[in-house]
C-alpha cells in the first residue's frame, strides 16, 4: 500500500503558518516532510502562547502533523553543507523566508538546480519575489486587509473583522502546495524541477473570485454583509426561539420545499419569492417575512423539521464542530499516539482518496526528534559530522 | 513551451462554486477543462443576479475563465453515450452534484473506471460520501456555519457573520483540486486512477488548524476577536486621523523596530512588552499605548513611515485591492480578449511556476460554444450524432 506522495522528500525551511500548512498538506498525502530546523528554538510557532502540551505549543502542533525534525545551522559552512547534501537527494524545498534571505543563505533555486535539476524550490512571501512591494514584510492580518476581504468581512455598517481563521498564511500556504504537486506532476514529463513563487496577497486576490468579478464587471465595491451573501436570497442567519441557525434557499426547487416543510406553501406562490430574480428584487420582504417565521419555533425544532431535505445548520462554536458525528465519523479528529502511553487528538486530511487505505498521523515532532537519523541513514553522516552540522 | 498541466482533459460536471473552482485552479495551470451542461441553462451560476456582461453573470465570469462548454443531456441515452465516450479518452470527472445523482446517472468512479482504468473521479458535497450526513444538501453557510468558523469570525460579544468570500465553497473547490493533482501524480507511479471523495465540511474543519487545535488541546472555545488574534499581539486594526490601518509586530526583532520608527522607543524596553508572552499577558495595556499612538498621525503618515520595514498596510476596498500596484504588476488582473474589439478584466492565477513562460487566459465560455468542435474533433461523430447528443 503506498500513499499518493510515497517516495516524495520535502526540506522544509519554512515556519509558523504558511509554509508549514503547505508541507502539512503534503506530508497528510505522504510525502516525506523534512522540518529543518534553527539551533535553539527552531520553528517560532513551538513557542506560541498560551496553549502547551508537554511543552509544545499547540498552535505548532496544529501545523506539523506527520512531519520530522531536523536541526542545521544554515549559517554554519558544516550546517550548509549536510542541507547540500540533502538538496541532492530531495524533491522539493520550501522556505516562506523574509524577501531575499533565501539568496543571501545561498538555497535559492538557481543555486540548488545546480545540485539535483529536479528540484521543486517554493517560496512563500506576502508580497511575492517580484514587482514594487517585493522586499516588505506581511503576516496574515496584512494581506487579508491590502488583498480586500477583510474590507468586506463584517456586519453591515460596522468595521470590517478578520476572517477567524488566518486565511492569508492558509490561501499561501494552499496555493503553495498545489504548484508543488502540478510541478511534481509536470517533472514526471519533463525530468526538471522549477522555481514557484507565492504571494500570499495573490492568492487573497485569487479567493476574491465573484466579489471581485462584481467590481471587475459590474462597478459594485463589495460591502459587509453579516452573515448575508451579496446576489443569494434567502441566505443568511436567523434566530429561532432558542439559537441562530443558517439557512440557504436560492434554488427554486429548494425554496419551494422549504416553504412546503415550513408550512408557508403560499409563500412559494408570492410572485415577488417565485424566482431568484424576484427574491433578489424584494429581499426586504423575503427576510422580514423569514424573520418572523423562524422566531415560532426552537432552534431544535426547525432542524428536526428541515435538516434532511434543506440546506440548514447550526451556528456550532469550535467545541460543537470537533464533535460533531459527521465530523467524527470522517476521521477529521484523529488520535494520535505520542508515546509513554499518552495520545493527543489533532485535526485530520480532509483530503479522502480511495487509494489511501488508512489515514496515518503521527504527532508533531520535538525539536530535532529525527536529526541523528536522518543525517545517519540518508547521509552516512559519522558522529563527528553529524555533530558539527548543528 | 508546455503547461504544467498540458495533455490532462478534466470533464466537469460541476456547476455554481465549489466544483468549478477546482477545475478553475487547474485550467489556469493548463488542463484542458470541458464544462458538460445541461440543455438550456447550463451551470445555474449562468442566470445569478446582479452583474451581467453580453448576458452572462459576473458570478459565472469568476469561476470559469480557461474552460471549454459543451452542452450534453445526461438523462438522453444519446447524450450518456458521448459522456461516457469522452471518458475513454479524458483523465479526470469532477461533479458536486447534491450526494447520489451521480450513482443514479451510473457515471460513478466505479462505473467509469471500467471505460478507462485510469480515470481520476472527484465529487464534492457539503458533507461527503460516508457518515451520518451524507445524504443532506448543505450549501456555503451551512459549513461556515457547522464548521465553527462562522462562531468566531465577527466583533467581539457580537452576532458571527460569514466570511466575506464564499470559502466553504471555495474550500470544497481547493482541496478537491489538491487531491485530483495528488492522483494524477500517483497514477504517473500506478498507471491506475482511483475516487475523491471531498466534503465540504471536512475542509473547514481543516481550514479550523490552531483555533482548533487551542480547543482540542487547551479547552479554550474560539471567540470573534475583531480584527484581532488569539495568540499574537500586536495584531489588530488601529484608527489613525484618517483611516484605519493593521499592524502586527509579533516578532520581537520587529517590534523593536516599530518602536523605534514610530518615535516610541521606550515601548520596546517597557518589561511588559518586552516578549510576546509578556505582550499577551499585557495586551489590554499594550493596545491601549497603541490606539494612543496611532492616532497622532494620518494614516499616508504611517504607511510612508512603516511600509518598507514594518507589516503593516490599509484595509483597501475591493476596487482598491484590484488596482494595488503589487497586484497589477504580478498579473493578477488580466484583460481577456472577448472577440469583436471587446476586452474583459477578470482575476488571475495565484500560482507562479518558472516554467510557465507566458500565462494565458481565456474568457468564460459562451454556453455549449466549444461543443460541436469537440464531439466531432474527440470523438469524431457526425452531424446527426451531434444533435442527439443534446
Amino acid at each position: 500500500m503506498r500513499m499518493p506522495l510515497e517516495g516524495v522528500r520535502i526540506l522544509d525551511l519554512s515556519a509558523i503558518i504558511a509554509g508549514p500548512y503547505s508541507t502539512l498538506l503534503l506530508a497528510d498525502l505522504g510525502a516525506e516532510v523534512i522540518k529543518i530546523e534553527k539551533p535553539g528554538t527552531g520553528d517560532g510557532a513551538r513557542g506560541m502562547p498560551p496553549h502547551y502540551v508537554e511543552g509544545e505549543s499547540a498552535y505548532f502542533i496544529a501545523y506539523n502533523r506527520n512531519k520530522k525534525s531536523l536541526v542545521l545551522n544554515l549559517t554554519k559552512p558544516q550546517g550548509k553543507k549536510a542541507f547540500l547534501d540533502l538538496v541532492k537527494i530531495s524533491d522539493v524545498v520550501v522556505n516562506n523566508y523574509r524577501p531575499g534571505v533565501i539568496e543571501k543563505l545561498g538555497l535559492h533555486y538557481e543555486a540548488l538546480r545546480e545540485l539535483n535539476p529536479r528540484i521543486i524550490c517554493c517560496s512563500i512571501t506576502g508580497y511575492g519575489s517580484t514587482g514594487p512591494f517585493k522586499d516588505r514584510p506581511a503576516f496574515d492580518i496584512c494581506v487579508q486587509a491590502r488583498g480586500g476581504i477583510m474590507s468586506f468581512t463584517g456586519e453591515p455598517g460596522r468595521p470590517p473583522v478578520r476572517q477567524g481563521v488566518p486565511m492569508g498564511d492558509l490561501g499561501g500556504g494552499i496555493f503553495a502546495a498545489h504548484g508543488i504537486l502540478a510541478a511534481l506532476y509536470q517533472r514526471e514529463k519533463t525530468g526538471r524541477g522549477q522555481k514557484i513563487d507565492i504571494s500570499m496577497l495573490d492568492c487573497q486576490i485569487a479567493m476574491l473570485s465573484y466579489r471581485g468579478q462584481y467590481y471587475l464587471s459590474g462597478g459594485e465595491i463589495a460591502q459587509p454583509l453579516g452573515t448575508g451573501h451579496a446576489s443569494v436570497h434567502p441566505s443568511r442567519s436567523f434566530q429561532t426561539k432558542t439559537f441562530e441557525i443558517v439557512l440557504d434557499c436560492n434554488l427554486q426547487r429548494i425554496f419551494d420545499e422549504f416553504c412546503a416543510l415550513a408550512g408557508v406553501p403560499e409563500m412559494a406562490k408570492d410572485p415577488r419569492f417565485s424566482s431568484r430574480e424576484n427574491r433578489f428584487t424584494h429581499q426586504k420582504a423575503l427576510y422580514e417575512k423569514l424573520e418572523a417565521l423562524f422566531l415560532t419555533r426552537t432552534g431544535e425544532e426547525w432542524l428536526a423539521l428541515m435538516d434532511a431535505r434543506i440546506p440548514i445548520a447550526p451556528i456550532n462554536t469550535v467545541d460543537k464542530a470537533l464533535t460533531d458525528p459527521q465530523v467524527l465519523s470522517r476521521n477529521m479528529v484523529p488520535e494520535v499516539d505520542c508515546g509513554a502511553g499518552k495520545t493527543l487528538k489533532i485535526i485530520g486530511n480532509p483530503i479522502k482518496m480511495s487509494e489511501i487505505e488508512k489515514e496515518k498521523f503521527t504527532p508533531a515532532p520535538r525539536l530535532d526528534q529525527d536529526g541523528d537519523q536522518l543525517l545517519r541513514e540518508l547521509l552516512h553522516y559519522r558522529d563527528e559530522e553529524i555533530k558539527a552540522a548543528r
